[in-house]
């Protein structure tokens, strides 16, 4: 447990996808009047295309009202924003794939405003969910959207369901910073998986399993992806990644190992860098990322891996 | 982020569910052929009946063998643990209702030794999980356990399935204490739902949502809950919590508010405690927890409120 809980926080600058704009206003979506009386014409409903959202030139969302969308299309009810009532339109189909596989959506997440980022961020995670989530997991029959598209509920047992609610699925992720400040005057440990674009590293990172405290999830990833062993797990920022739902959990940690013994399932290389190298490659990818000057290509900016290299260089300096 | 990122921590005691001693060995869970060689007669079977563990007189699970369980049970790989495989057997049925309405399951946590405590959490989820996912959320149709009990698949598409993968879930819920650091000369905001004991106080808490930050889900829900503006939100300590699943986040935050807006939906009631009433509480709660001698009754010493409220009283003492 931390003893400095009242010292001032600094920000290495805003942190992609976190910052959303939008009152969720919770009163509403949970009473099913109030709900109804936003269904009017100041609606602003988010349509989403292959899970892509429309960009005007000023990287603002494109909003649709209630007339672009057809009378059974499930809507989520995201708040209110500029007392407007904000929803997003569940689509037929869920994301097919993980983000790396999706050029179209980093490229969207390059062009939006931040506070836009959020939001899309937000309701595409909501979205998403409800389009994979059409049938009860405890037994198999259709669900429904209820309470604004932040629950789903299968049918009563008169009706042929089991009457158990679902709720939108939010996965935490550890994603750590290892640092063994006495090797090369201070280095941290990053890895590459084998889809990543060459000579790309970032930070390790792996799911929070039941039973296990974030400090704990740091230690086991690590020591399993790298065979190394940490100490003093201290948590730094969260970031929410809508790919499909994850709560990104950035943590620092220290280490005193040097040697790396990888798990190749998971990496294909991992490397300790200095405090130069870091700098260097988040200089190059301030410029572009093409990486030609650099050790080696460091996480985009939109991703908390890049603000948590950004962090452990300022923290110091 | 936290600039003190090495700073020694302070820790109030163990918190219940953490530190468990298995080996997750995730190498063999991945690897069915490792795996197979792990049901041998040296494993150990978890053998819950309604979720709950047969427990020795000095406080230990009792562990039962493969020769324990048909041979069409479905069992979860929890790791190793003395050299020997660990494994859970997954129930007909999961959790029936919320964890207060199981006075066994608490009885259980009073007895249990910490780290079988642990064991028990993180085997109690798990197993619940594949009870209540049987069937697949995108297609309906039936899953089948995999990867040692860390996942579920569908069907093949030529079997009549859609081939999606499940993961077991683990709910991020944020819970905070809310000081008002010039009140009373320093008080904190404690709420009681419906749902508990008389007398009975803790801190507020509410589920991450897709699209926020730790930081975010704090503050969003502490002004619904309670009408308090919160800043400072900082990151102090996690527990798993097994009913069914959640990774509880204890997080901090700093108040100028004093008025209280109840939410009545969640809230009961909503009060401010100085740090005598806390102390008399907690001081109460180690003797036994009756309360009569205590301005209120604290939260179960299982309970990671009850770690934050110690954490809170000695940070400053």
């Amino acid at each position: 447990m931390n003893e400095n809980a009242h010292a001032e926080l600094p920000r290495t600058g805003p942190i992609a996808f976190a910052g959303s704009p939008i009152d969720r206003a919770d009163h509403i979506r949970c009473d099913r009047e109030k709900l109804a009386q936003q269904m009017n014409w100041r609606a602003r409903v988010l349509l989403l295309h292959d899970l892509l959202p429309d960009i005007d030139d000023a990287g603002g969302l494109i909003w649709g009202s209630l007339a672009d969308v057809d009378e059974d299309t499930d809507l989520v009810f995201l708040g209110m924003m500029d007392e407007k009532p904000c929803f997003a339109a569940v689509p037929d189909g869920g994301a097919g794939g993980p983000a790396y596989a999706m050029p179209r959506a980093w490229a969207a997440m390059q062009q939006l405003s931040p506070g836009d980022l959020a939001i899309y961020g937000g309701a595409r995670s909501l979205v998403d969910w409800h389009a994979r989530h059409r049938f009860c997991a405890r037994c198999g029959q259709p669900t429904h959207i209820a309470k604004g598209g932040w629950q789903r509920n299968c049918a009563a047992r008169e009706d042929g369901g089991c009457a158990a609610q679902h709720f939108p699925r939010t996965d935490p992720v550890t994603i750590m910073l290892v640092e063994n400040p006495e090797y090369n005057g201070g280095s941290l440990l990053l890895g590459r998986q084998p889809r990543f674009p060459p000579r790309s590293f970032s930070a390790l990172a792996g799911f929070v399993e039941p039973g296990e405290t974030i400090e704990e999830a740091v230690a086991r990833e690590v020591h399993e992806e790298a065979g190394v062993t940490v100490r003093d797990v201290r948590y730094i920022a969260t970031q929410p990644w809508p790919f499909p739902s994850q709560l990104m959990i950035g943590c620092h940690s220290l280490t005193s190992d040097t040697e790396i013994t990888l798990d190749e399932e998971e990496l294909e290389e991992a490397r300790w860098f200095s405090r130069a190298d870091v700098a260097m490659a988040l200089e190059d990818m301030k410029q572009g990322g093409a990486g030609e000057m650099a050790p080696f290509i460091a996480p985009q900016p939109t991703a908390i891996a890049y603000s948590l290299l950004r962090w452990w260089l300022e923290r110091t300096k």
